[in-house]
């Protein structure tokens, strides 16, 4: 296993989880995980990724209320092992409820443009941004329907 | 014309474009050119969104360089006018670019995993973003078709 691959991958997912708002180290703790075949300790990300104990322990309590990752404790223990769930539709559908928010914002310009070429304008670029959204939206609840169907209780 | 739901709008289309990387400024000077019916004068920008001529010149420069405005010299004068379109497809394509190079940077990944579990959770996340984005890039290029077949030449 090349280490430079693992350290791209990893740079890669935090990229991809800091595009929506997550913190750099965050998304990096998440690309760990992906990558690990069995439940890891705390220290062993930090180690790995060069953190603090406190930032992994944010990180790892990020990761959780995400549903992306799960805290395993270990019984007559206080250490904690985490293990990378496949969640990341809860991020989509964190992305499309700010989107939304932004949407119903840009609804509320279209009223500040007397009719004509602006109003037309604006309108054109929210029908644009929510045709997006709307759709990406459909393929999260299908996709969730779906994942209901088989493997959730 | 409420100058707070101006205000609010404004701030809103600085909030969108800088999720899409674009600086707040720049979002915001397309925010006034969508409220704007006539084309305005780099001065206008400037003192209505408080900012100074270097920040307006650069925020324009911007907005030119990703198609959401297009600027007008004034024959006889140095003085230039802006103007929003409405293109914002430009800015989500971007977006979808940057999307699908991280894709790619994710399915690098998953030949770190061994077959098992880990690789299927792996290829589980890929294919949901994947198919997150290929959505978006299928609903964006039916958008263009429309467009190239009325408006543009």
């Amino acid at each position: 296993m090349s280490a430079d691959g693992r350290r791209a991958f990893i740079t890669s997912v935090g990229d991809l989880l800091a595009s929506w708002n997550l913190p750099h180290a965050t998304g990096r703790a998440y690309g760990l995980l992906l990558l690990s075949e069995e439940p890891i300790s705390l220290d062993t990300i930090a180690a790995e990724l060069e953190l603090s104990k406190g930032a992994v322990s944010t990180a790892v309590r990020q990761l959780d209320s995400w549903g992306l990752a799960r805290v395993i404790p270990q019984p007559g223990s206080r250490r904690l092992l985490v293990e990378a769930t496949g969640g990341i539709e809860s991020l989509l559908e964190a992305s499309q409820a700010r989107a939304r928010t932004l949407i119903a914002a840009l609804r509320e310009g279209e009223s500040l443009v007397r009719s004509g070429p602006a109003q037309e304008r604006l309108h054109d670029v929210i029908g644009l941004f929510a045709g997006y959204v709307d759709l990406g939206g459909r393929m999260l609840a299908e996709h969730r329907r779906r994942r209901t169907g088989s493997a959730r209780p």
